[in-house]
């Protein structure tokens, strides 16, 4: 698999503004708080964690004790990772040398056999290894992973690369040659043993994440054993439902998307890699079956997934509520993962298209315009005063918190936007797929023996303008294959200003000829807005529809409907309007007609409610919850 | 307050079965679950907790430990109260030893200074009154006093009785005398000790319960400093949050329904019963302000109230989800309560109304037909598959389980419904009050000078027939007030077949002449089914309708409609037909017309779905659930 990053200059109208964001404002917040430095938000003490595991190593006890999760380590990584993309995409010395700071403190908590983590040598020390089920040491161990090799991507320094490729020995030594059992209760770990094994060529990590991905699926044996062995506990003595964390069934039998949604989709990419990498068949397939699970029967049209807040998890065929949807940030980035690696496996449109709709609004929507605040949970309608606050819906804020306890999403964020380009292309066979658009030069000097530039103000706009600048005189040898977002009613494809007729397949055209400095192409995505209905058997659905502009799912929100937004009802026929830079964030407001009703201060009434006519406003689904409370609805109820 | 019961001879097309179910099926499978005979059911061990308790009384040890719920006594109470009612209306020598001989058993198990709850007894020796927040002692004595009272008034037995003044005695003893502080965490012992007061004459229980009353409110600081000393914990350290058991707010300021919804009508029941014994105004007006916040924001169609399984609790104004309501039949007979002594306060048809509606359909709902199966939690919607399975709808069955571990619905339906004339009647300076229509003959003798008879097959029909039977040769100076219900259009009345035009205040027809045997007086009351649309607050029933026959709440389920109710919409305008008879349990089905939408497998298309129509089937709610697994609707969203 190609590092685009390393070959790609960034300059998008829409990405490289949230980069921006994401190195001014969201990196320097974030470690700030991981410092804690930031007054009144909730402790991280991550950073502070892994000093006083050093110095428990130096000295044999420590003076502050462990603070926060079990995983707070992960906090530290999943930062450094998008710090290293942002260093990638933005060299910055300074923030260069607070990641070498940092990863010297993380290297000063490793013990002298490899092992790595603050909660146990600080607070548990005795206990590796004894608790797979909840501690997520690998967990942990997976996401510092995945920063060593994007930091020594970035860089070139491997001293985390070193750091973490010995623990990864030491994880081999314990469970393959000293043959403990057991695999992660929280899956990540697979994922990240197969970049390390790309980066280092090192076999024994894929043979590792390969264990843990055959070992899974014992429906529970495992973890309930070890839950008798083991005598103390962190969160109970039972350990959860088998389909919690996915070992309700070995991994090439699961068809149904079950259980914590995070776990499951970082076990699918996990799968799909290690299918990759393996040639192996069976596991291609059910990562196919469980991709059809998720996307035909328990997704939100913002590409959401887990339906509910108990276990954070997925629940069951159709069962998509709008108001109590979990819909975790950090579900839609791990859907984005698994898809990434799906589109790697074959080539399908429909797996672009799906990772572009999590990305533009299950994980965009994660985040508050100016990078501050985040949402953990992202439900598809708001009711201020109920959402947030019933007892049932506690979970389901209508604005975004400041920094939570339980970190995970805002830089998991940040790591995928940090690393957008990955998902946007890939190098394969020779030909650079454009699976998103994005805009920047690529250099494909090897395979082309030039470079492509793309011009776009996606998803504004569809017009893509590709541009070439071959190393020499000798016309460039391109061959292209960009998507065709299944949202497209029409997509135009022009070569130096004539209609270019590609090959199309499975959502991608397929274009190949020989470019010269000044020739462009031209590709047209018809962008119109469109009106998007549910399937019959999602109850929360019924008789309402919800609007689709290119990749972005739309919603009503108060402030641009005299704060009421329960009580109109959308035309099924009337035409869409678009106006310009009208809504948040510079992007187009839908307009389009409907009505308002009016009801009497009677709960039920036998008088049918009045109507009047009204222009219903509505803006991008990411955008929503910027300006205050107000009520909010991804679905409408038609007139 | 009168005893209706007693001067009542109930000859009912529709309770009279009931009363007959309850008698041959109900009671005495409650009885056998009790006593431990049923199998396959959860243990109930109630009864033998009684004799656990007395064992330990007699010889300082006892052989079988306490099994069930702290509150596990009240079972016991409520079947003997419900059995009570039974013999009331049908005596039965055989249930009558039966009962003797529980309350035998029941008397053994009081301690020497009057004190009575079985689990303090056998399990917790010595710690009495230590957790008044979750202990169920006063709530377990308020049923056992209710229990008795009934008793008394069914057979003139005061063994019972007797030993539940003697609680009472002590109980007042330990609060009032030596000023211990402290009042119940789950209300009910207010509202039994007035009836306990009005049985004995005795003041001191009046005085109890306003004391317990007016001891509320604290913001929690109780519970917290009761917790603080205790030292001991039943369910976790940390009490509820003070709303949960409505200790948020002195009771004469609390305006919203709140917390668990079944202890909030008890309390609510108990303050309106006080009120009236005292002439409270401020405590009267807090009652008509709870009242408008359960009728006018906090309410199902069906009376169901208490929106979220979290805390079995009320939610906030207009969060009234179909699907995940909790809407516990306990919670409905409650309301029954409370709007009973509401009707005491003032003779307002609205209140009496909406006791209509939670007794035909949040309370009878709760009961299989066959009165052999429950329903704790009566939801508006179901679908096979998702509810009772989804992680967030575990609570809410799509069919009646069998006898639960907690058990106290079904011998409350089984207290309500053996009560019903309590309820459908009252007399009242000299008047008869019909609240409910419920045929019988009532003894009038006193006021009238002989007796009423009503004659009705209500709910099928609206048509109530009253004629008259005096002691002698004189006419019968009669005062009748019937209830004009509200969701007639008309209601026309006849005397001796000539149009009689009454008196009507604030929902009763004030009906005052001589009548002589051979008169009659007929009340016709206009039942055609009507649609029900709700506030626009509520985002749930956003643009659906639902649909009223009378006092009934009407649903789709899907062996009416080929198996599907999700892709039914409903017409606006046609006409609703009614099918005598065609519905379960003899009751007349509804048709009207609509459509059934189609769309494709896809999760999300933009193809907007195909219709046919079809003639939509709908049964009355209480009826649901009684023919197998499937979908089921109260709201069905409009064309």
């Amino acid at each position: 698999m190609e590092n685009i990053n390393s070959r790609f200059q960034m300059k998008d109208t829409f990405f490289s503004e949230l980069e921006e964001k994401i190195r001014k404002v969201v990196l320097p917040y974030q470690e700030a708080v991981l410092r804690d430095e930031v007054e009144g938000v909730a402790k991280s003490h991550a950073i502070d964690n892994f000093r006083a595991a050093a110095e428990m190593l130096r000295e044999g006890s420590c003076k502050e004790e462990f603070y926060g999760m079990v995983f707070q380590d992960s906090d530290v990584a999943k930062w450094l990772e998008a710090a290293a993309y942002s260093l990638q995409l933005c060299p910055d010395a300074e923030l260069e040398a607070h990641c070498d700071e940092i990863i010297d403190i993380v290297a000063a908590a490793q013990h002298e056999d490899g092992y790595l983590n603050t909660y146990f040598t600080v607070k548990e020390p005795g206990r590796r290894w004894t608790d797979l089920s909840e501690c997520h040491e690998l967990y942990c161990a997976g996401h510092m992973m995945e920063a060593a090799v994007a930091y020594a991507d970035a860089t070139g320094k491997t001293k985390l690369l070193d750091v973490m490729c010995k623990f990864a020995d030491h994880i081999y030594d314990h469970f393959i040659i000293k043959g403990n059992p057991g695999f992660p209760g929280h899956e990540e770990v697979e994922l990240a043993l197969l970049r390390m094994y790309r980066k280092t060529g090192e076999e024994k990590y894929k043979e590792l994440a390969a264990h843990f991905i055959n070992a899974r699926g014992d429906g529970g044996a495992f973890f309930k054993k070890e839950s008798a062995e083991r005598g103390w506990f962190l969160w109970g003595k039972d350990p959860a439902a088998p389909e919690y964390n996915q070992t309700h069934l070995p991994v090439r039998e699961q068809k149904d998307a079950v259980g914590h949604a995070v776990r499951a989709v970082y076990l699918y990419t996990g799968m799909a890699d290690l299918a990759l990498e393996t040639g192996d068949e069976e596991l291609k397939q059910a990562c196919r079956n469980l991709y059809q699970s998720i996307t035909r029967k328990r997704m939100y049209l913002t590409g959401g997934i887990g339906s509910a807040y108990e276990g954070e998890a997925f629940t069951t065929d159709y069962h998509l509520p709008n108001d109590t949807a979990y819909a975790e940030t950090c579900a839609a980035v791990g859907l984005c993962f698994f898809l990434r690696h799906m589109l790697r496996m074959e080539k399908k449109g429909e797996y672009a298209d799906v990772m572009e709709r999590a990305l533009y609004n299950g994980v965009l929507g994660g985040m508050q315009l100016d990078g501050k605040r985040f949402f953990y949970v992202n439900p598809l309608e708001a009711v201020p005063g109920t959402s947030g606050v019933a007892a049932s819906m506690r979970h389901a804020l209508p604005e975004r918190p400041g920094w939570f306890a339980c970190a995970c999403c805002p830089p998991n964020v940040a790591r995928l936007l940090g690393s957008v380009a990955e998902y946007a292309y890939s190098v394969e066979d020779g030909a650079l797929y454009q699976h998103l658009f994005l805009g920047g030069t690529i250099d494909m000097e090897k395979e082309f023996g030039g470079k492509v530039t793309v011009e776009c103000d996606y998803p504004r706009s569809g017009h893509i303008l590709y541009t070439f600048a071959p190393d020499g005189a000798e016309p460039m040898d391109v061959k292209l294959a960009v998507r065709i977002p299944g949202y497209a009613k029409k997509v135009q494809i022009l070569r130096n200003g004539s209609v270019f007729v590609p090959d199309i397949e499975d959502g991608y055209a397929y274009i190949q000829g020989l470019f010269r400095a000044g020739d462009s192409l031209i590709v047209n995505v018809d962008m119109s807005a469109r009106r998007v209905y549910p399937n019959r058997h999602i109850a929360a659905d019924t008789a309402k529809i919800a609007f689709l502009r290119g990749p972005l799912v739309y919603c009503a929100e108060g402030t641009d409907n005299d704060g009421d937004v329960l009580g109109l009802r959308v035309s099924r026929t009337a035409p869409i309007r678009e106006l310009p830079g009208e809504a948040p964030d510079g992007m187009p407001m839908l307009t389009v007609a409907g009505s308002r009703i009016e009801t009497s201060d009677e709960l039920y009434s036998f008088d049918a409610p009045e109507k009047e006519p009204v222009v219903i406003k509505l803006i991008p689904y990411y955008t929503w919850g910027n300006r205050g409370l107000n009520e909010m609805r991804v679905w409408i109820p038609k007139e």
